[in-house]
């Protein structure tokens, strides 16, 4: 939620004069995004989103992230596309800084989804696990089921600080994961970050989803256990099976699970969590005290993971009816 | 720079439902204003602002503000205006805080305007002077002449940690503008913050002024005197006279000054470099070392406040060739 770049009416032109995009006429940084700066961009043209890439992003995975959203868009699905120049390219510089220029998406993202918007959200899902197929690029999920324990390594005096006792815990979940982890589930392109604030919808009908910059190649089901996690828990912290049997339900809608991804559901339910818990565990660690943006609670997915580990079959449960 | 106030899909409905502008097609919130949260709001009745009042805007003067702004747009003048609902209020309320939905203004601010720009900026004050005449809400300057020695009172410290021997210097200039300070000069509504980021253009073109809340009744030439201040300094901390004379051109396209406002220019110059100093002073003395957000730089006024006190006829010089 922050705006680093500043960017000049000047940097602005002469960006633009490498498009076919016209004149400028309205620019405003707008707070989407927490690793870039992003700008509505209106031009003659039409409407945009500016991206301008910061630090944490590493710029030789740029062209993946922007093929991919191209390959999307050329195959039908609802994205922010980027834009290419005159030259035909897309990736460019504006202040150093590797940018690019989005098609504008519109959409609203919803709070507290219902069943409905999971059901959306499922068939969401499912379109662009279709629609990557084929695409050329690749690159591998660095933050996969392999990555967790080396990850929770540097972490365990952290764990103990968020809750005595809870380091040996994370270490019996990790040891559970990895022994039951499947590796021969159908793969693909996953979103790997399918939350409720990454998918937009116009009413109560999907309309697209954005931010692939966690975008990978890996087993498509788990893909489906991080957007279970992401949009079927109560705010009290209990899962709603309504919602994740709508989810899937939207989801099997455009893509049948085979037998095998159905029943590693509730492992890949456990991981997915794990995944979530261990990186907002790293953010609030590395947070100073009295920060003005505080990260993300890692208590929530803590709790997420106490429900996998004590009721595995509540994500097998959610079968469609 | 900031959005500080978060609004949930549920709250944008319920605030919608009492206007007649359709469903919500796109929300985002745009880092524009330092003291309220803004959003991108775009409905199938087109594009708007959403702006939610924060604490440091005084909820009684909002009648002025927007009412002054509906006044304007309906005399010809370009401004974002606020919608009015289907009760005819435009003044509402989300998440407890107060709030208007604004037409969108398209626009660009430039950050180093050249003297064409300035032109067009004059032009632009004058005919915000001219349409603002007649309006019926009036409001005091409560960062008028008379509030500057109160004010500096309780800055004296900062002033001297900002520059050892700098309060002294604050104390002769104050008493030297009370002393010369006009009091008879034609009055009508200013903006009294017309700064190039408040101004927009299309092109070279003046495309109209955003961010009234510092809006008042005073001495119209107190208005000219803040634009020379913020838009003919160059980035040495010269005065460029080129860009002067551009802008009160431009000004006098549409208004002639008299000559009693034209000989108070260099006074009603220094004055309105005395009052963004001791704010900025203000706000640079308020700010918590290590603060994320840096308040504006104090020092950029103080080199102004020198320019006036040494070189008070460059003002005087800077007529319409």
């Amino acid at each position: 939620m922050a705006v680093y770049t500043d960017i000049t009416d000047e940097e602005l032109n002469a960006l633009l004069s490498d498009f076919d995009l016209g004149a400028p006429l309205a620019f405003k940084g707008i707070a989407e995004g927490v690793e870039n700066s992003n700008f509505l961009l209106e031009t003659q043209a039409g409407r945009f989103i500016l991206t301008v890439y910061e630090k944490r992003v590493r710029e030789d995975e740029l062209p993946f992230f922007l093929g991919l959203t191209r390959w999307l868009a050329q195959h039908g699905y609802p994205s922010a596309t980027p834009m290419i120049d005159k030259a035909g390219e897309a990736l460019k510089r504006v202040r150093g800084k590797p940018c690019a220029i989005f098609s504008f998406l519109p959409g609203l993202s919803v709070r507290r989804p219902t069943a409905i918007h999971c059901r959306e959200a499922g068939q969401g899902l499912a379109r662009l696990h279709l629609a990557a197929d084929g695409f050329a690029l690749t690159r591998a999920n660095d933050l996969g089921q392999d990555a967790w324990a080396p990850l929770f390594a540097t972490l365990r005096d952290d764990a103990e600080n968020l809750k005595p006792g809870l380091a040996a815990v994370i270490d019996a979940d990790l040891a559970h994961i990895a022994a039951n982890w499947p590796t021969d589930l159908p793969r693909g392109v996953i979103h790997a970050d399918y939350f409720p604030d990454n998918v937009f919808f116009q009413g109560p009908t999907f309309a697209g989803a954005i931010d692939f910059y966690f975008a990978c190649v890996d087993q498509l089901a788990y893909d489906i256990a991080v957007a279970l996690n992401a949009w079927c828990f109560e705010a009290d912290g209990s899962f709603n099976i309504t919602s994740a049997r709508a989810l899937l339900a939207g989801y099997e809608a455009h893509r049948p699970l085979t037998p095998a991804e159905r029943a590693a559901l509730p492992v890949l339910a456990h991981g997915a969590a794990m995944r979530f818990f261990l990186t907002r565990l790293h953010d609030w660690g590395a947070t100073p005290a009295g920060a003005l943006v505080r990260p993300k609670d890692p208590l929530e997915y803590e709790r997420k993971l106490a429900v996998h580990r004590s009721a595995p079959d509540l994500v097998l449960l959610s079968e469609v009816s």
